[in-house]
C-alpha cells in the first residue's frame, strides 16, 4: 500500500527532507548541508537519492510503499518536463533533467517544483488555507515569493514563473533591483534591505532582524515605527494583488511572518484603506502555518497533484 | 438547429445588441438608448427583450435557432447565480436577477457577466488572443478595465471582481481615487485624467482625445510627449501582472488603443527594461482586433462556455 511520500525542500544553504504519512505528519527526516556540494552537481543528487534510500529503509519499508517523491527547488523549474532550469543561487545547475535522473535511480515517481509553488501546495492542503480556491501564498525572507492557487488550482503561468510577487513594482520610481526592475517590492521589505535599514537605525551593522522585532515588543519607538513602515509597504505592495485576483485568502510566510502578530494589522489596515470595497471586505490576511515544513509537507501535494493529472 | 447567439453590450450611455453565426459573424444589428431608461429598470429589460426578438424575426429566425443570450454589463456581475449586483453608472440597478427575468421572457437560455469578462472572452477566441492559454485583455477608456484568461478559462475571482487593473496601485503615495483607494493605474490613464492633462498642455478646456493623437502625429512635440508619458505609465503598471502572472499575452483595448501603433512601441520598451527576463521574453503586447465588437461576439464565447460547464 502507497501511504507514503517524500518531500526534499532544497535550499540554497541546506536540504531537508522528509517521509510524510497519508494525513500529511513528518515520520521522518534527514537533513543535507547543499553548500558542501556546490558546484558538485552529480555528488549532490547522489547523496539527496541516498538520504531518500535512508528514511525509507529507518521505517523498514520498500520502494513500493512510496506513492511518490516532490522535490521543491530554489529557481526556474519545468515542473512539466521535470527539468531544473537554473538556480540562481546555487552554482552549476543549468538544464538539469533532474525528475528522470532520479527516477531512474529510485524506481519511485518523482516531481519537481519552485520551491514557492510547493509551500504554497502545502499551505493550501495542510496548512492555513485549507478549503480555499483562491489564495496567494507569500513569502518573507531574504526574497520575496508568492505561490498562486487560482479556480482550485496552482497556477504557474505560462513558463512556470508566475507568482514573482517579489517584483512587482511599489512606485514608478525607485531604487534599481538586481532583476533588472527598479522600485520592485523585494527592494522595501526583503531581508537584505530591512537589514541595511536597521543598521543604520541602531547604529550597529550586525543587528539582526529578531532583535528589531524583540525591541519592538520591548516599546522601543525606533524598532515599532521600523516594522510600522515594513507593514505599510506590504500592504501597499498587496493592494494591488487584492485588486487584480479578487482573492479570498493571503497566507504570509517565510522567516519575518514569525512575527504576523506584530504586521498583521498594519497590513491589514492598508488594504481595508486602499484596496476595493468587495475585494478588501472578502479577502483574508493570516501567517502561514506550517513554518519550516511547509516545503516537506507541500511535496505530497505536488505528488498527488500531479499523479491526479496523469 | 442551433446556430447563433445573440450578443447584448450595455454600456452607460447605450446597448449594443447583435445576432452572431457559429462562425463569429454578426449578420444583424440594433440599438438602444441607456440613458432614456435610466431608473426604468423594468421598461429597459423589456427593450432588450423586444429588440432581441425583432432580430430573430428579422432573419426569419426562431428561438430555437439561438443557442443562447449572453449579456456584459458594466457592474458587478454574479455570473454564476445571473445576477446583476450594482451598476455604478447605471441609477438604479441592485441584485437583479436578469439572466432569469430574460429567460423567463425568451424561453432561450441566457447568461450574464461583466463587460469587460465578455470583451476578454471575445478577443480570446475570436480575435487577438485566439489559441492563447494565458492572456489578459486590458481596455483603456474612461476607466481602465481588465479580464483574464488563466490556464486557458476565464478568471472572475472569488467574487466576480477578479481583473480590476485599473485600480492597481502604480506608487504608494498618491492622489486619491474615487474607488477608495489612491495612485491607481487609472488616474494615471483614464480619459478623465488624459482630458484634464490635455486641457491644461494645450490650454484648450474642450480639447479631445483624438486631436491630441492627430498633434502628434503631426509632430507636436507636447502632443508626442504627452503619448509617451501616457505609454510609461501604462508599460509601469504592466510590468507588475507581467512578473506575477507571467502572461502570453497582453491585449490592448478601449478607445484610446485606436493609436496603439503610437503607444505600442513605448509600452513594449518599459516592459522590456524593467520586467524580469524570463517574464518579458515571453509576453507579447499586442492591440485588441475587435473593436467595439467585442462584446457582442463574446457574448457568444460565454453562452458557450457556460453551456459547456453545465
Amino acid at each position: 500500500m502507497k501511504h507514503y511520500t517524500i518531500g526534499v525542500d532544497v535550499g540554497g544553504t541546506n536540504i531537508k527532507l522528509g517521509l510524510v504519512d497519508r494525513s500529511g505528519v513528518i515520520v521522518a527526516r534527514a537533513f543535507l548541508d547543499t553548500k558542501s556540494f556546490y558546484k558538485r552537481k552529480t555528488k549532490l543528487i547522489d547523496e539527496i537519492v541516498g538520504a531518500i534510500r535512508d528514511l525509507i529503509d529507518e521505517k523498514k519499508l520498500v520502494s513500493k510503499d512510496i506513492l511518490g517523491i516532490g522535490l521543491g527547488l530554489p529557481g526556474l523549474i519545468d515542473s512539466k518536463r521535470g527539468i531544473v532550469n537554473f538556480l540562481p543561487n546555487v552554482p552549476g545547475w543549468k538544464n538539469v533533467p533532474l525528475k528522470s535522473i532520479i527516477q531512474k535511480k529510485l524506481y519511485i515517481p518523482t516531481f519537481i517544483d519552485n520551491d514557492v509553488n510547493v509551500i504554497t501546495l502545502g499551505e493550501w492542503k495542510f496548512g492555513a488555507g485549507k478549503g480555499y480556491k483562491n489564495l496567494m501564498c507569500m513569502t518573507l525572507g531574504t526574497g520575496v515569493g508568492g505561490g498562486l492557487i487560482l479556480n482550485g488550482s496552482l497556477y504557474r503561468g505560462e513558463g512556470f514563473v508566475a507568482g514573482e510577487l517579489g517584483h512587482m513594482p511599489l512606485n514608478e520610481k525607485g531604487p534599481d533591483c538586481n532583476c533588472g526592475g527598479s522600485a520592485c517590492f523585494e527592494y522595501y521589505v526583503g531581508n537584505g534591505c530591512l537589514l541595511k535599514k536597521a543598521a543604520k537605525i541602531f547604529k550597529r551593522k550586525d543587528i539582526q532582524l529578531p532583535e528589531v522585532f524583540r525591541l519592538a515588543k520591548h516599546g522601543n519607538v525606533r524598532a515599532i515605527r521600523f516594522w510600522e513602515e515594513t507593514a505599510v509597504h506590504i500592504g501597499n505592495g498587496l493592494v494591488g494583488v487584492v485588486n487584480l485576483l479578487n482573492l479570498r485568502l493571503i497566507v504570509i510566510g517565510g522567516g519575518v511572518s514569525n512575527n504576523f502578530q506584530f504586521l498583521g494589522k498594519t497590513i491589514n489596515a492598508v488594504i481595508r484603506r486602499r484596496a476595493m470595497r468587495v475585494q478588501s471586505k472578502m479577502v483574508k490576511i493570516v501567517r502561514a502555518k506550517l513554518g519550516d515544513d511547509a516545503g516537506i509537507i507541500g511535496a505530497q501535494v505536488l505528488v498527488k497533484e500531479a499523479i491526479r493529472e496523469r
